[in-house]
Formats: structure tokens, C-alpha cells, sequence
């Protein structure tokens, strides 16, 4: 072991969190050590302000409430579905931006819904007393119903929405109750080419030069929602060194994975998606060329492609880091060794728990390839058949009661997939073709020509053949006709079954549904449990004073406008210029600045900070979380992270660790200066608030 | 540590291959293994024929001469290159396949060279001599000047072939000494659609049903070379549980890299090649549907990319192995133990191998990006780029003497590198203009938009307007604008920077060179220093009596037909028949039989065995091989192995690695009855050879 190894495995041993680091749950905040960092506490009025002033996009991204008038701040590419699915050829405003000019001229997302978190209730006790003594099968039914009752007994209206949230990998339970938000309209997006400055190649990377922002707007009953809670804005932005809070979603973290687990990310999970999203990439670029339309309506595909490729490129990297991934095996290590020595009963437990995780992925090493291709459809790729997958299984599991059935299809989910079922967002039979014969394509290679689903799937026919007739042949792009097939349950799609598509996926369903159930009961289940006898054996080591593992839900991180050192020596400073943009504009797309922008320079202060980078600890669901600062002001706008953040995932790094932000003057500057949007500004701003008293002022 | 790791790690701490393991040159065959094997002892006059017989195609695969008027059998995917490059849009050979009826009819392959290993010198001590206490730079710079002299006292003519071969990873140096022959023209190639029948699904698997076979022939002064040694042909093939030879040129293997090296191996190397390849495969998918003519001029392409992926992830998959990885590691450290043990002064130096070893993988590590993007030209795909690359680098080390310059640019190596160079295959503009695209696109992905190289390069343009000027205004195109570049030298290459992609290459240059010394100096040197001093201590430990790594130089195996059982149980039988083809055959592409296939089913006897399995032992490169019989006769033709055969560049585990062949009944079928190859059939069996007395028939 080099001396660094052993430096950064003292680190990562130390159980509580440092410094910056931390996701922390809105009931869990430090408040002592952020007084302690930086003479400043939150008080629980402030706490519940931001809580109740940031929002969650329930398809995976993060946002905040900016006016009284129900307005909400989050990013162009959190928006992106909706500005996509919006557009035609003749409408592009992916290319060409979009602003409502009037409240009329706001128009409905097909499929998007805002969630604010209004309640958190502690559940442990009741789930624990509902899986005492279980394993397994039994321990995994049991928690599954326990659960869906609590959700449930919760969930009183489709204005509401439930969930029992596992945090410290079992080690606790909360019930989080969302207020939904579904009529959720467009207000503002820039051009794609500003919101997405530098494209692929500039991700995750800084300097940045990007306005990455969209705002939208939560309706209820046809009118603007009026809200209690809303982030004031900051007229004068954060400083270098300055605290800055971060609230927004973190989507997962894997910090307690064990070693067995760490290897199996390394080694499979990891290297396999990276190879899949490369082949796709490399299709997707191609297909574009097809033409205009085939570009603009595969652009969010491609996107979150590139997207997801570069983030796990970034965590397999760190995997890869011997010192990195030696750190992870120390800690490990050590925190066995402490246990042994403490409490040999219980470290006997935990060992058998190790032993158990690590079974699980020798299960999972044999499971991977038909749990992935039959199970997680990527042998079935496209909107169709996903939209079959869900009126096919649906039928069947909406027969049992909530708490039997799998996890997507319980009363508490139902909302969100019917949401995304019923959304009326355009269907592109040629990208669905395309999706869906690779996918078959893959299938054969992955399982071999001779296995009997492929046989069964294919026949005589080519992998195009069945794609093309499945796509050209089904109804399902059809909104009325999915409504009818989920509202008509079983007999409804068994009565179904000359649409090919519909068809498809029942042919598949055995199958899918055997290797589901496999891994859910030897991989899934064991990897929880095993995972919760860990987590609670650290909890009573070391004390509970961290935070837990992201799991999509409210969290807050604090830390500061700062800097950092590369590894070659190279200082990069915290903040970007309007300045810098322009230096960095080649005319060629993904560098090429938009007409409007090129047009507004003599207007603009080009001085004026564009993108800055935080300490605070994020991760990917962040996307679209307002930075405040002590006064709960908004002083920016997370949209990215550096390459150096992706290790977030097992573990953070406050050397060279950043959040990557739009910072709050910039929006301004963009809004009033570039694009007119004089009707956003003053709702962000309005002449009344510039004066004292607000609400959310409460940090001291 | 498991039991079943304990039993693999004693097999693989075994230092003598055992049971049909091994790749063995011809003056270091183990006569006396393969007696007490198989009761039959191969002399040396039956060696030196069967080594006479074989061939080398120069382009990287094994062949041999199989009648006294030079002609040639391969697979059809080793001459695939010639077939395509002889293709038009309306004469497709690739799609319909050839035949020359006459002599005549035979084309000129434009790139195709045929080598004959007729002399091996021992020449260990000559080098040892030069190197003798040096290291590293100093160390690598003495082997190559040693090397470069004993090439060019022995090239003594153009239509010789010297190389200094380095086996036992430096424990050996022999000189090999090649006939080189250049005029090889295309004699008989089938369709594509029953050569690679089943296509990439089928690749590496059993049962199979190709004939991915053609027949070449080697000319001299423009007619048909005389040859004194070629195999005969046996006319009743090979029986279940017969011993069989192959002799072929395995390309390479690594069987003998340390755990730090299959580290690297594994967790950078392969996952970061199969990337590369899924994301080219994805490419290349799609551009094949912008019409006929692209889909025909890639499919070289596509089916090499294709190739490569299927063979690097069964390697990875054997290095993900727990089980295998374990049993190397133990491996290593058992051999470590015991030469402590017996030696620890002799330890001392082979443990400060390993240590520059891990040490030169830690560089690797930080220089594989620009190693692979800027250095092997990932990021300046395509073979345009290629030509500029060696005559802007020709230019330069051709004013070096010979021992100085680099590898590829030595004296001996000229001739290849001049017959790609001057080859008059076509280029394809449109392709070429999609490889430079996508490479100039990710070297901006992996060496960042800021890279000073990046900004030279791309300037304001995007990679997509540069790699079109530089296609459509370069002359490289030109066979004759090559040839004046490369006779011109400097000046000429100092006048053609008008040329695009020639001032791209040399524009490219310096950072290519930089990163090349470094990978030379501080990679590969230690690496081969290292190896060297390991492999001399493994020998002193254990015996020479092992064959060394592959260096895609003659080899000789022994085996038998056999079949094997899979890990789920399913026994996998030998031999596939014509029958089984037609069963097969779905009309669809890759499972649809040629028209030429349909029309002669009647005359066709259906139970003629079509490929079959073998132990021996065999790797990429071996495609192509002859298998022979205890006669010398030609009982089949290798092209390809089983999934398992790919953990093969790491170890052979005789229980499930096959190598697959073309039955050579089916080959007499074929020619036969379905493309009435009389002409070939005669040559082959002629009337007048069916008795005794064949110098081959020497094995007994």
C-alpha cells in the first residue's frame, strides 16, 4: 500500500462526513457543523422555507419555485423533453428558443409533473415490525406490502403522492409526502445552442460557458398556482468564498456499496452500459444524418446518451483508480476489524451479510445479460413497446392486491405511469424502428441465434422485418387507444392481441417476468437486506451524525463559491464572463452562439459572471436545483458537475469535487438584455420585494 | 480462496503445457508429447514439408499451398480485403462470389502478400551480446540497432523477408527468414452469404455452417510459381477422436503478462477498445443504409469492427473471470515463492521486473489517450490519413540509418509497408470523410476542446469541415502522387504541404513523436526488459520445455476432433453436416443460404460433414490454417474458434476450447457440385496422385 493509498483509506474509514461533503435530508441537517464551517446556522423556519420553495421534476431533475405566481426555475435540459415534444419542423423551438410573451401564450408539457415535499414522517418501527425475522423472498414480500399499506393509508388523492423512502440502506424508513403538480406549462427556454454551449465536449467540464435554463410554470385548475413558499431573487449574485446551499434531488449515490459490489460496478455494470450507450451513439449520429426532421426528433435521445455516457465514463474512472478503489477496500476493512473487536456476535452477523451481497453478484454475473436484455427491454428498445411492457404487465399485476404487485405498478405509482403512459408527446415511428431493431439485433448476439426467446421473437424473419411490421402495425401510438387498453385491464389486451406490438410484448412477458423474479429474490432483495444489517451495524459504531445515500428525494448540501487545483498544477478560477463565451464562439455548432446572442453584444456588460463553480456535494437529479445563499436568495442554478464530480458516486473529493452553476446574474442579464423577457423579469423582481422582511431571510 | 481457484491455480502454476495445450514452433516441437499422446511421432523431414507447405498472408492471417502450381487456400475472410477491393458497384464479388474459369481469369489482389518461412537462425547471443547491462532507453535503442543489423545482413533481395523474432518475451531471439511472394491473385471466393453464414451471431460459435474459404494463387515473373512442398488432399477428411495439426501463425497471445499487465488489460485496454468498436459498429450500422454502394464498400469494414468486438469481449469476459484471474495471480505468486525460495538473489532482480512492470502500467495509464488518439491516429481515422502519416514520418526517419529509426520504417519492414502504401485498392471518399469526422469528434471528446492540439487542428472549424477539406482536396488518393511523396524524401513531402491531409499529418507530427518516444522509453522497454528478465528466470526454474507467447510467426499444434461439453450440461457434438445449413437458412440476412446453394440442394449429398471442432490450440491470426492429418494430408481449413477459444490469449482450458475448421469433404462438395470449380477440384486431386508415396506421408 502507497502512502497515499493509506492517507485516502484513513479518509474514506473515517465514518462521518467532512468538510463540505453530504446530501443531508431536510430533518437531518447539520446545523452545528455548518455554524461551526461557517458562523452561520440555518433555523427551521429556513429550513422548511427552502424545503417548501424547491421542487422535484418527478421524470428526474430538480427545481425551485421563483414567484408567488407558481413560476419554477430549473434547467433547459431538464426541460428538454417538453421543448422537443413541443416542437414540429415548421416550430423548432429546441433550435430556436421559446418565451411566452403573455400568460396565453404558456403551453402544457405533455409530460411533466412537479412534486413539493410537504410532509416527512419516520416509519421505521412499522416497517422493521413487518419484516422482523424474515429473509430473503419472505423479508422482501414483507417490506413490499408493509410499504405499499403505509403508502396507501398516505395517499388520500391524486393531488398527493406517497412514498416510503429507505434511507442508510434500510437503517431508516421515511414516508415522504409530495404535493403533485401536473399541469406543468412552458414559459421560457433559451436556444439549445446557448442552454448547451460546447455540447458533448464541453459536459462536465469548466470553464463553462452555458444558459442552461428553462422556466415553467405549475398550474392548478387552469390558473397559475399560487404558492406560499418561493426563492426570492439575488441581485448581486455569490461571491468567491461566499456559502452557498444547494436544494434539489440527488437521483443515487453508491457510497455504501461494499467491495463485492464495487467490483461488480467496475468490472460489469459499468463497462457493458458504456459499450451499449457507445453503439447507440454511434447509430444515433449516423441516423441523424438522415435528415432535418430525423435530427431535431432524435436530439433529446442523443443527448441523454452523450449524457449518460460521459457520467459513467467518469465513475468507471474512478473505479479504475487504484488508489481510489484501494481507498474504498480499506475502509472497508477497517470498519470490519473495529467491528470484530467491539462486538464479535454482531460482527458475525454483519460478516454473513458481506458473504450473502457477494453471492448476489456472482448471481448477478450469471443474470446480467437476459435481466438487462429481456427484463430491462433493451432487447425491446422504443417508446412502443415500452407503452406495451405497461398495459401487458399492468393487466396482469392490477388483478393483485397493491402491496403483491411489483414495485412500478402499486396504487402509489400508478399516478406517475399512467402520467408518462397517457402523455401525448409525438411517437417517431422511423427513430422507433431504428430503436427497436437494434434492440432485437443486440438480443440475438446477447442470448445466440439458437435461444429459444430469440427463436421465438424472430422466426424466419430479420431483426428489421419484426421491428418495422411491430412499429408500422401497432395503435399504441395512439393515446386513446393505450387509455383504452389500461382501463379495459385484461380482457381488454387479450382481445388485443392482433396488434403486433401489443403481441410482442406478451411473447416476451414469461420470459421477462422469470428473470424478473429471479433477480429480484436473489440479487435485489439480498443485496437490501444484507445492506440494511450493515448499515445499521455502522449506525451503532459510529453513530449516526452522516447522511445517508441519495435516493431521488429533498436534500440540501451546503459549501462555497470556490475554485480548484487540477492535478498538473493548473488553478481554475470560480467564475466565467458573457466575455469568455464570446472568445470561445467558433460559429461551428456545439460552439456556435446564437444569432440572438451575437446580435445583443453591443448591449450586454460582458463582464457580467455567466457560470461559477460550489463545494457542494451533488450529484445527478440536481440538475435544475437553485444555489441560495444565507438569506435563501436565489444566486444561481446547478446544471452540471466537473469531470472530477462523477466519482461523487462512491465518494467525494472536496479538493477538486464541483457543482457547476448559471449564475443568477446572468440569467438577468440573458432575460432583459438578450431575449426581452421583461414580463419574467419582473415577476422574478418584482419593485415591491426589493426591500427587507422576506420570509426566507433566516440563516444568521 | 475457493477450491475450484486452488485447482486452476495449480494448473496454471504447471509451467509445461500440458494435454494438447500449446502453439509450438517447428524446431521446438514436442515430438515426444505427441507420441506418448497419440502414439505417433512426426519426424523431421515431415516438420520441414508441413512448413514448407504453410503460408503466411503478410496481412495478418495462415494459408497454405496446396498444389505444385502455387495455389493457395485460406478463408474467404482473409482475402475479403482483395475480394472487395476487386469489387465494383456492378461487378460485387463479395455478394456473388468469383471463379476464375482459366489461369486467365485470375485478378491481381492489390494489397495480398503470400510469405514462406524457409529458414529459422538461432541468433539469442548476438543480441544478448549488444544489450548486455544495459536499461531502459539505452536497452531498447541497443536491441533495435542488434535487430535492425542481423535483418539487413540476412535481406539480401526484395523477395526475401528477415525478422528477428523475440520468443519467450526475450528469453529467445530467432531470425526468420520468408520468401516473400507479391503477385497473388484471386482464384475462387463463394458468396459472403455462406462464407460467414450466420454472420456476427454466429461468430466464435458451434454448431456452424460456413464455407469461408478461397483459393488464391502465387505467381512469379507473371505465371503460376512451381512449388516443391504443398499438402495433398485427403479425400475422406477427419474421424471424431483423430489426431489432427495445425499449422497457421497465431497472431498473439499474452500468456505470460504479469497481474499488473492483465490489470491493465482488463480495466483499461479492453473495456476502452470495446468502447471504441461499439461506438464505430454503430456508425458504420447506419451508414450502410445511406444506399447500396456504401453498404458494399464498408462491409470490410463493419465485418472486421464486428470481429474484433465479438474476440476482445470474450478476452474480457475471461479476464472478469473471478475464478481465471485468480488462478493467474496465484500462478504468479506461486512461481515468485518458489524462485525466492531456490534463488533469492535471482528473485531480488525478478522482483525489481515485476516493479518496473507495475510501474510502466501506472504510466500507461496517463499516456493511453494520447497514445491511442494522437499516436495510433484513433482520432485521424481512416487510410488516407494513414498514407500522410508515413510519408511525412517516412520522410523524416529515412534519413536515419536503418537500426535508428523506428520499427516500422527498418529496412526489412520497407517492403510490407511500401506494398500498403503503393496498393491500388480503391479509397471511398464518403467513408473516408465519415472515419476522419468521427475521429477528429472524439479526439476533441477525450483530449478536451482546449488541448492545444485539438485548437491547431480544428481551428474555428468543426471536426466535420476539416476532415472533408483535407479528404476531397488531398492527392493521397492518387497510387502515383503516394509514390512520388515516398522516392521524394523530405523535399518532396516539404513541397506537398498545399495537400491538406499530407500539412495535417505533419502538423500532427510532433505531438505524435512525443508521445511515442515517451510510450517506447518508459512502456514498452520496461515492459520487454522486464519480461525478458522474468522469462529467463522461469526457464532457469522450470525448464524450456514450454512453447513461447504467439508472435504471429509459424506455428505448429496438435489435437484431435472432439467435441465438448457445455457448463449447463448441453453436449456439443463435432461435426455439422450440409443439412444442418439448410435448416438453418431463413431466407434473411445473416441466416440466408446463396441462390447458389438453393438451386444445387438436389445434387447435393446432404450429410456431408461441413465444419468441425478440434482441440487444438489456436488464436487469432490461425485463420486460415490448414488442419492436416498424421499423413500431412488437408483434412480441414480453420477460420474461426469457439467463445471459449478467446480466453485463449491468456491460458487453454482443454475442456472447452475448440478451434472450428471447414471439413475438406465440404470443400470437395462445394467446389463440385455447387459452383462446378472443376478447373480447382482437378488441381487439387489430380488423377494421377490417388496412391502411395507422397513426400508428406511421414508421421508414424
Amino acid at each position: 500500500m502507497t502512502k497515499l493509498t493509506a492517507l485516502l483509506a484513513l479518509a474514506l474509514a473515517v465514518p462521518a462526513a467532512r468538510a463540505d461533503e453530504g446530501m443531508w435530508t431536510f430533518d437531518g441537517f447539520p446545523k452545528e457543523r455548518v455554524a461551526k464551517a461557517y458562523g452561520l446556522t440555518p433555523s427551521d423556519a429556513w429550513l422548511d422555507h427552502v424545503r417548501l420553495s424547491s421542487a422535484r421534476l418527478a421524470q428526474g431533475c430538480s427545481a425551485s419555485f421563483v414567484s408567488p405566481d407558481g413560476l419554477v426555475m430549473t434547467n433547459h435540459h431538464c426541460a428538454h423533453s417538453c421543448i422537443e415534444q413541443l416542437s414540429t419542423t415548421k416550430k423548432d423551438f429546441v433550435k430556436n428558443g421559446f418565451l411566452a410573451r403573455t400568460l396565453a401564450d404558456e403551453v402544457k408539457c405533455p409530460a411533466l409533473e412537479v412534486n413539493q415535499l410537504v410532509g416527512i414522517t419516520d416509519v421505521t418501527a412499522k416497517v422493521n415490525e413487518a419484516t422482523k425475522g424474515l429473509d430473503g423472498k419472505a423479508f422482501h414480500e414483507a417490506k413490499r406490502a408493509a410499504t405499499a399499506r403505509l403508502e396507501a393509508e398516505c395517499q388520500t388523492s391524486d393531488a398527493l403522492r406517497c412514498e416510503v423512502v429507505p434511507l442508510f440502506g434500510g437503517g431508516r424508513y421515511d414516508l415522504y409526502r409530495y404535493r403533485r403538480m401536473q399541469d406543468v406549462r412552458l414559459v421560457f427556454a433559451p436556444e439549445l445552442a446557448i442552454a448547451d454551449f460546447g455540447g458533448d465536449p464541453d459536459n462536465f467540464m469548466f470553464p463553462r460557458f452555458d444558459l442552461d435554463l428553462a422556466f415553467l410554470r405549475v398550474y392548478e385548475g387552469g390558473r397559475p398556482a399560487r404558492l406560499d413558499h418561493w426563492l426570492r431573487w439575488s441581485p448581486a449574485g455569490a461571491k468567491e468564498g461566499e456559502l452557498t446551499f444547494v436544494s434539489g434531488n440527488p437521483g443515487s449515490t453508491a457510497r455504501q456499496l461494499t467491495v463485492a459490489q464495487l467490483e461488480y460496478e467496475r468490472d460489469f455494470a459499468l463497462p457493458e452500459r458504456l459499450i451499449e450507450l457507445a453503439e447507440y451513439r454511434g447509430l444515433l449520429t449516423e441516423y441523424r444524418r438522415r435528415g432535418a426532421e430525423e435530427a431535431r426528433h432524435s436530439s433529446d435521445q442523443l443527448l441523454y446518451t452523450e449524457n449518460s455516457f460521459k457520467a459513467r465514463n467518469g465513475r468507471f474512472d474512478a473505479l479504475r483508480d487504484l488508489v481510489f478503489f484501494g481507498g474504498k477496500a480499506d475502509a472497508e476493512r477497517d470498519f470490519r476489524a473495529r467491528l470484530l473487536a467491539k462486538d464479535p456476535a454482531r460482527s458475525k452477523e454483519v460478516e454473513a451479510a458481506y458473504t450473502a451481497i457477494a453471492g448476489a453478484q456472482d448471481v448477478m454475473r450469471t443474470l446480467r445479460v437476459p435481466y438487462r436484455w429481456i427484463e430491462q427491454r433493451k432487447g425491446f428498445d422504443g417508446k412502443l413497446f415500452g407503452y406495451a411492457r405497461e398495459v401487458v404487465r399492468g393487466a396482469e399485476e392490477r388483478t393483485k392486491p397493491s402491496e403483491a404487485r411489483l414495485e412500478e405498478f402499486r396504487d402509489s405509482a400508478v399516478p406517475q405511469l399512467t402520467q408518462q403512459l397517457f402523455s401525448t408527446a409525438p411517437v417517431h415511428r422511423e427513430l422507433e424502428i431504428l430503436r427497436l431493431t437494434h434492440g432485437l439485433t443486440k438480443l440475438r448476439e446477447k442470448l445466440g441465434a439458437d435461444h429459444p426467446l430469440v427463436r421465438r421473437v424472430l422466426g424466419k424473419r430479420s431483426p428489421e422485418e419484426v421491428a418495422t411490421a411491430a412499429v408500422k402495425g401497432t395503435k399504441l401510438a395512439d393515446v386513446a387507444f393505450r387509455k383504452q387498453l389500461w382501463q379495459g385491464g385484461k380482457p381488454a389486451v387479450a382481445a388485443a392481441m392482433k396488434d403486433p406490438m401489443v403481441a410482442l410484448a406478451a411473447l416476451v412477458e414469461p420470459d421477462a417476468r422469470a428473470v424478473r423474479t429471479r433477480h429480484d429474490d436473489e440479487v435485489e432483495a439480498v443485496e437490501r437486506k444484507g445492506g440494511e444489517v450493515i448499515a445499521r451495524a455502522r449506525f451503532d459504531l459510529d453513530g449516526a451524525s452522516t447522511y445517508p445515500d441519495a435516493t431521488f428525494t429533498p436534500r440540501l448540501s451546503y459549501g462555497q463559491v470556490k475554485g480548484w487545483v487540477e492535478d498538473d498544477g493548473r488553478r481554475v478560477a470560480p467564475f466565467t464572463t458573457f466575455a469568455g463565451a464570446f472568445e470561445r464562439n467558433t460559429g461551428k455548432d456545439p460552439f456556435a452562439l446564437p444569432a440572438s446572442w451575437l446580435a445583443s453584444r453591443p448591449r450586454l456588460d460582458l463582464e457580467t459572471p455567466l457560470n461559477f463553480v460550489t463545494t457542494n456535494d451533488i450529484i445527478g437529479g440536481n440538475s435544475g436545483s437553485p444555489v441560495v445563499n444565507a438569506r435563501a436568495e436565489v444566486v444561481g442554478l446547478i446544471f452540471d458537475g466537473n469531470l472530477q464530480s462523477l466519482a461523487g458516486d462512491y465518494g467525494f473529493d472536496e479538493r477538486v469535487n464541483r457543482a457547476v452553476a448559471v449564475d443568477s446574474r446572468a440569467i438577468m442579464e440573458a432575460l432583459s438584455r438578450i431575449y426581452g423577457a421583461d414580463r419574467i423579469v419582473r415577476e422574478l423582481r418584482p419593485p415591491a420585494h426589493a426591500g427587507a422582511g422576506r420570509p426566507g431571510a433566516a440563516a444568521r
